[in-house]
């Protein structure tokens, strides 16, 4: 394939949306040196704080050759970062899809990264989480359980991965603090992200797939396509709690991909059944559904990062592909 | 100024530097439910954590202008979203500087934004501070001490500001978590930032401009240029601890520009104090050193955050004219 040398943008840009202001009383003060060379000085914890936000990078063509942007959705405990160069410096998907002609949306999720996130257990209910690169390891299904070591030479990794093994360090300073329960915050922020977007194709990772088959839902009219990368869930009635939803019709196109070795893990054979349930339910009242299984097809090798694994571009090619046709798109092409 | 349509990029991408493992033992499992429609599973906090790295986004023109980077380092409690997009929507920095011929490269400081934390007290040693909306208000001179309220209506601004008062709920949703004490592992990942991108030219705002100019030191032969706005510190014996450098000589260019109502404010006075002392010590051992007074000049209404203020686009000319009659970025460029 022919890349051209450079890609002519009309703007690089961010927001954050869905905040909202919570007030902080009674706390009790400390003190804190903040600056070099300064002395302490009280710090009043008290007082207002935005909490609730989500952050979006937009990136606009000079001459875009889709008419909706791509928006990624990045999984638990990631970032936008999980879009941008691979761990061993490969150009991301963001990079392919502008490539592509796409708009492209990167969002850090509620809680993650640039979007911030709020003290506990003043806003927060709880502590979060920190993914170790022991459960990662196996979790994301680049080697065995139990075949991490902190050093990099005695580490075991699946045979035939096509995950890029010798940047697993490098793949891992990309994590971040995550918080279970925070469900319905973040597909708040996700909602107030739509209601602004408009029109768009989702594209989400492990637990931003759940939430984009979720937020498909929610926004029918706008998200003309849904493409989920290994999700780590699918809607439920607990999720879909505050909006009425009461049929899977009238939903758009779906998309879902899985690597290898899934119904070999558990807890990937468990995700992965109720994401087929959710699909055989939504295919059945006439939702256009594509299941790719790329080791049923004969791709060997690819781990939970299918966006970071060797063949990268290739998926990103074919997932660009299936957007390409779908006639959603060019019903909003021939407005 | 006829500006172009758009900007030709050869690249965007990123990557995280100066990360190392840190194990973590003994602690207590939990329980935690991590995806929609799942059920709660234990979670091992045990393991190996990457701990340290800094976020850098590196935007390539297809024709740089210039031969070197520019490097932008945000304050404290900030991220390298204070470059982009101003929060009431013009062009940010990060723009401005790629339409004016720079790459440049944006980052996120260890421990905040994509950078990711650690947790405390297994890593870090304290938990961190979260800024008010009550204290940033008077902090960054928008307006007067206890001038802030919860309902934007009731505010009062300095009278003549040049903050887009209106936009300053969304830029509080820019603002994330800072720990004290954090200037040593912060510089060590500058460090290594600059060990990897080389020649450059480095612009650091507050906090971020205090780390410029200690950066500038340890790194002056491929520092070019160091401009520093409304730096919140100076270099000190305590910052440079682990660095043999004895002499205030052979540093590159700096500039230091600061907006208005900095000595009416008694914590900028100290600081500008702190900084204008250093900036006469290196100057009296040969520096080229530039300090601008917006207000001294005639140029009133400028708060602490200069790129984001309604004359931001003037400003960002200003300290690229200085960057393009630099004699070293003339010496790079003939090479």
């Amino acid at each position: 394939m022919n890349l051209p040398q450079g890609i002519q943008l009309r703007s690089i840009g961010s927001f954050l949306v869905g905040g909202a202001i919570r007030s902080l009383r009674g706390l009790p003060p400390r003190q804190a040196r903040l600056a070099q060379g300064a002395e302490p000085r009280a710090i009043d914890p008290n007082g207002d704080l935005m909490t609730g936000q989500l952050y979006a990078q937009v990136f606009e063509l000079a001459q875009p050759r889709w008419p909706v942007p791509v928006v990624f959705w990045h999984g638990g405990g990631m970032t936008g970062v999980n879009w941008e160069t691979t761990p061993d410096g490969r150009p991301g998907w963001l990079w392919l899809f502008l490539q592509a002609g796409f708009n492209v949306i990167v969002c850090d999720a509620f809680e993650r990264g640039r979007a911030s996130w709020s003290p506990y257990p003043e806003i927060y209910a709880q502590e979060p989480i920190f993914r170790t690169l022991d459960e990662g390891w196996s979790l994301f299904r680049i080697g065995p359980e139990g075949g991490y070591a902190s050093e990099p030479a005695r580490r075991r990794a699946h045979p035939g991965t096509r995950f890029p093994v010798r940047a697993y360090d490098a793949f891992a300073q990309q994590w971040v603090a995550r918080w279970p329960g925070h469900e319905a915050p973040t597909l708040a922020a996700y909602d107030r992200l739509l209601g602004r977007v408009g029109a768009c194709v989702l594209v989400g990772h492990s637990q931003g797939g759940g939430f984009a088959l979720a937020a498909a839902r929610r926004h029918a009219q706008s998200v003309l396509a849904t493409v989920a990368l290994e999700p780590s869930g699918a809607p439920t009635a607990e999720v879909d709690v505050d909006v009425a939803i009461e049929v899977d019709a009238g939903l758009p196109a779906h998309l879902l991909v899985w690597g290898d070795r899934v119904l070999e893990h558990p807890q990937w054979r468990r995700y992965r059944e109720v994401v087929d349930a959710y699909a055989r339910r939504i295919a059945s009242r006439g939702t256009a559904t594509l299941t790719v299984d790329l080791a049923a097809e004969g791709v060997f090798g690819n781990s939970h990062f299918l966006m970071m694994d060797d063949n990268s571009a290739e998926l990103a090619l074919r997932v660009q592909q299936w957007i390409a046709a779908l006639p959603a798109l060019q019903a909003v092409e021939r407005r």
